[in-house]
C-alpha cells in the first residue's frame, strides 16, 4: 500500500480495519484511539480559552493545546507506522538461510525487527501516557461545557495505551535479549501502574458535575 | 457543515476534532471508537475464515462478519448524527417567546430535542453493546495470529460505549419527564452491568495466550 492509512477517510479507514488483512489492526487502532484523546484534550482547551471566568488559566491552556496539538500529530503518524512495525520481520523471515553464516545473518536481522516491532508500539504506549498525563492535569479546570470531552478523551487515550501495550507484550516471546524483554516488561508496568484507577476516579469526578 | 464527517480523512478528522467548535466532541469520538471495535472484530473474523483448523467454525464466524459489518456501518454513520444531536436544541432555544403560548410552545420544544440528544448517544451505547456481546462470542475462537486485535477492539467498543453513556447522561439533568429519565438510568445500568469484569476478563485471557 502506498497511500498513508491517516489520509484515507474515517469510513475507508474503517472498511480498510475490517478487510481480510493483518494490518492495519489492533496497534493502529489504538494510535487512533490515543490520538482522539489528544484531540479531544486539545479541544476543551481551545473551548477555554477566551471564556470569561477561565482568565487566570489561559497560559496553561495554551501550553496544553501546543502539546496536545504535537501529540495528537504524532498519534496519528503511528497509526501508519505501527501498520509497517510488522514488515521488517516477515522481510527478515524471507532472507536466505543456505549457510550456517546466512542463517545466522537471518536470525540476528529477524531478532533486531522483533525488537522494531515491539517498539514502535511502545511509542505509541508513552504518547499515550503523556495524553492522560495532560488531561489528568486538565481534569474540571476547562470549560464546563465540555467536561465530559475531557472524560471521553481519558477513556480513549487509555484504550489506546493498553491496545499498544498488548502490542508490544505479543512481540516479546519471540524475542531472545532477556535484558531488552524485561526492560519493557518494567518499563509498560511502571506505566501502567495506578492508570486505571487514576482514570475511573477522573471520570466520576467529571460525572458528579453534570 | 455540509460535508459528512465520516468522508473526511483520518487526520482531517482529528484536527476538526482538536478544533475550537464544540462538534465534533465526545460523542463523535464514541461512535468512531464503537465502529474501530466492530471493524477490528470483522477483520479477525476474516482472517479465520479460510484458516486450517477453523473449518468447524465457518459458519459461526460468516455470520460475524455480516452483524459486524453492518455495526461497524451503523456506528461510522453515528459519527455524523452525534455531531448534529444538539442543533435541535439550540435551534429551539431559538424558537419566540413574545406570547405565553409561544413561551409554551418553546419549552416543549426543547424538552422534545434534549430527549433527541439524550437518544443519539443511546443508540451509540445499544450498538457498542452489540459489539462487544459478540466479541465476547467470539473470544479466543478466532484465529491465534490475531487474537490481540479481539482485545484491542474490546477495549474499543467499551471505551466507545462509555464515552456514549456519558453524553446520555450529560443531557439527563435538562429533561423534566422523570419516566424517560429514569428509564434512559435503568437501560444504561442494564447495559453496563458486569461489563468492565467481563472485558477485563477477555483481556486478561487473551494475554495469557501470548
Amino acid at each position: 500500500m502506498n497511500s498513508l492509512l491517516k489520509d484515507l477517510t474515517v469510513e475507508g479507514f474503517i472498511q480498510e480495519l475490517a478487510s481480510d488483512s493483518a494490518a492495519p489492526g489492533g496497534g493502529s487502532a489504538a494510535c487512533l484511539a490515543g490520538a482522539l484523546g489528544a484531540g479531544l484534550g486539545a479541544m476543551v482547551s481551545r473551548l477555554t480559552i477566551g471564556k470569561k471566568g477561565y482568565e487566570a488559566l489561559e497560559p496553561f491552556f495554551k501550553e496544553k493545546i501546543v502539546e496536545l496539538d504535537e501529540l495528537h500529530k504524532e498519534l496519528t503518524d503511528l497509526i501508519d507506522k505501527d501498520a509497517n512495525a510488522f514488515n521488517g520481520v516477515m522481510a527478515a523471515f524471507k532472507l536466505p538461510k543456505n549457510t550456517d553464516e546466512e542463517k545466522a545473518a537471518r536470525s540476528a536481522k529477524i531478532q533486531e525487527e522483533y525488537k522494531v516491532a515491539a517498539l514502535v508500539p511502545m511509542t505509541t504506549v508513552r504518547a499515550c501516557k503523556k495524553v492522560l498525563d495532560i488531561l489528568l492535569e486538565i481534569g474540571t479546570k476547562g470549560n464546563k461545557n465540555a467536561l465530559s470531552d475531557v472524560a471521553v478523551g481519558a477513556l480513549n487515550a487509555l484504550t489506546g495505551l493498553k491496545g499498544a501495550a498488548l502490542n508490544v507484550e505479543i512481540n516479546l516471546p519471540s524475542i531472545k535479549d532477556e535484558a531488552f524483554k524485561s526492560e519493557m516488561t518494567r518499563e509498560l508496568a511502571e506505566i501502567m501502574s495506578n492508570l486505571d484507577y487514576k482514570i475511573s476516579n477522573l471520570v466520576i469526578e467529571i460525572r458528579d458535575l453534570f
